[in-house]
């Protein structure tokens, strides 16, 4: 095995063709820092992977595959590689915008690229991690597709039977507990296994990225986490709990607690991965830390999975403006996750959590 | 008029005494820009100051006047005063802690420093601002109040309409549409005029803090602001017809944005204050950006108030570690804020909201 083949390969989805992913992984494409790390496959169209690189005034180089051509059903020797979907043409619609072809085309993008990071080990055209340029979900819905977002759709075609989303950034580390529902939806949902899922799950990738043993501390939902049931029971009721749970499978959790100071915290250098209970207590302090580097994370899939925590940005798309920062920051660390991974002894894999796992502990069992 | 009688009269509850109230208050009082900003009137006992001055290390003047001796009912002509309550005295429970002594006192002072600032102008004990050391919430249970903290108190007792919570600190401005309650029960509170009362106040504490066209920014309540209905509709049913009724009152009101983003714009200069739907949506990045400089300013009351962003802090009270940063920024806000509305014509006073700025806007109003 060369030194070459010891890089991941990362399927890089190029995103609503409209949007400005396009222009960030062409960006993407000339950072000697993503060449070094990942064998890259990007899943998209060529023309319009030429015409953001002109319109961003750089040159990257890459081999162009025929989606449909009996090469790209074998091995790919050289890198990176554009796989050029016979997609319909988003760009002829003009200005940037929720379009139908552009729905179209990326769904194609994300989809094939499900279908190689599900082969076997061994097959040629198996990837080890996907990394997704932003989608619109408008264009989605346009073409019919109703999925709030990559992650359940991820999560549906891989048959993930627990997933999280989990943001890493310098400074912070969030698994969230619920991410695109209704706020006060939350009382239908946030049950003690919705809470337990992102402590494990966030466990497992702190591990994975070389904490042996993850400080994990979790979010109250209420007010100063309902200050002793105060303004709430749902700290007591079922996030105490999860956190129980957590600690009886060996996890150094901890909490809830009041969210306001919990950050403050982890940004400190206290807490390893911080879980909250719903998106906005989540990303508010993630993009307030570190916007441009911080990175999104799906947690539970068979393969690692990243992308870049911005969305298509049709108003500065066409302009070569955009920031390719957060994608490549999450192109490098699906390129670390996933070499652990294929090198599991370097540290912890990602486990399939089995059903006894969610055993809730029994009411004598010592909660530490 | 002398210079010296410019500086605004200002309240400072000593707070619980077990806490670490007594020691920021000792420092604050030997910080030359305190003294220079306001005429103080401690509302506390003697021997506990005295005692938490020695533990901090530091010698503070003030003149000791017995609060229910004659001279207490005068005009206070030195400076600064501590006046001195005959409560019970919690510091012989020891330790700190939650105490009934603890809760009487800090109540007793709160109490006093309110009744004073309700004097009418000319009235020689009237103050001009309150500003409150922490107190304990279940020390005052214990006592046999029930108050959920100084704020409702503070509103109660001087026949407030509307009130609203606020943070001030070097990077931010933050209002609050709700408090202390549980999340979930935003369901039954968050309502139109819940939304438009800390726009309306916020846009008046930035008038009268130099800002002639505060623009003022509104969180949503759900992710990506429920993104056009797809997660929830307070955004369309309670939040949007808020902010019209604040632009039918000409308030430079905006939203509802999604949360996540808001609080980046605001901190990179876009909006003076931003609109939080909730407590932690407001508080997280509040106490991430700055924690020690962070001021709580309750809006809507007859006179200034502002207290630190602290709490009791039992665990170090005693100790001396304690930092007045906080405390001190909120003497230094409290006598801007009531040097303004001692002198209208500087700026924007606190003005009474009049029951038709209350009226829904009509149908067919144009809304702007």
């Amino acid at each position: 095995m060369t030194l070459l083949d010891a890089r991941p390969h990362i399927a890089l989805t190029m995103g609503d063709p409209l949007g400005i992913g396009p222009e960030v992984v062409a960006k993407a494409l000339v950072d000697p820092r993503v060449r070094a790390a990942a064998r890259l496959v990007v899943y998209g169209q060529n023309h319009v992977l030429q015409l953001a690189s002109g319109i961003c005034g750089i040159d990257p180089l890459w081999f162009r595959v025929a989606a449909d051509s009996a090469r790209a059903r074998g091995p790919l020797a050289q890198e990176p590689v554009l796989l050029d979907f016979d997609c319909p043409d988003a760009l002829a619609e003009g200005r940037p915008q929720p379009t139908k072809a552009g729905g179209l085309a990326s769904k194609t993008f994300v989809e094939e690229a499900i279908t190689d990071a599900m082969r076997p080990l061994g097959d040629p055209r198996r990837v080890d991690a996907i990394v997704t340029a932003p989608i619109c979900k408008e264009s989605w819905a346009l073409a019919g597709y109703r999925w709030p977002g990559h992650t359940e759709l991820l999560a549906f075609r891989s048959h993930a039977r627990h997933h999280a989303m989990a943001f890493v950034s310098p400074k912070l580390r969030v698994a969230l507990a619920t991410t695109h529902i209704p706020l006060l939806a939350l009382r239908d949902v946030l049950t003690i296994g919705a809470v337990f899922t992102p402590i494990d799950l966030g466990h497992q990738l702190c591990r994975s990225l070389g904490v042996p043993r993850p400080r994990i501390a979790v979010c109250g939902l209420n007010p100063h986490a309902g200050e002793q049931g105060l303004f709430g029971d749902e700290e007591h009721r079922i996030i105490l709990p999860a956190v129980n749970m957590a600690r009886t499978q060996g996890i150094d959790a901890h909490g809830p607690f009041s969210a306001d100071t919990l950050f403050v915290e982890a940004v400190q250098g206290r807490w390893d991965l911080v879980v909250a209970m719903y998106h906005d207590q989540g990303l508010i302090p993630v993009k307030l830390l570190d916007w441009e580097h911080a990175v999104n994370v799906t947690l539970g899939l068979p393969f690692v999975r990243t992308s870049p925590d911005h969305g298509t940005a049709f108003g500065i798309s066409g302009t070569g403006k955009a920031s390719a920062s957060s994608l490549i920051e999450g192109i490098l660390l699906a390129a670390r996750m996933a070499s652990i991974s294929r090198n599991p002894g370097e540290s912890a894999s990602r486990t399939i959590i089995s059903p006894e796992r969610l055993t809730p502990p029994r009411p004598d069992a010592d909660l530490g």
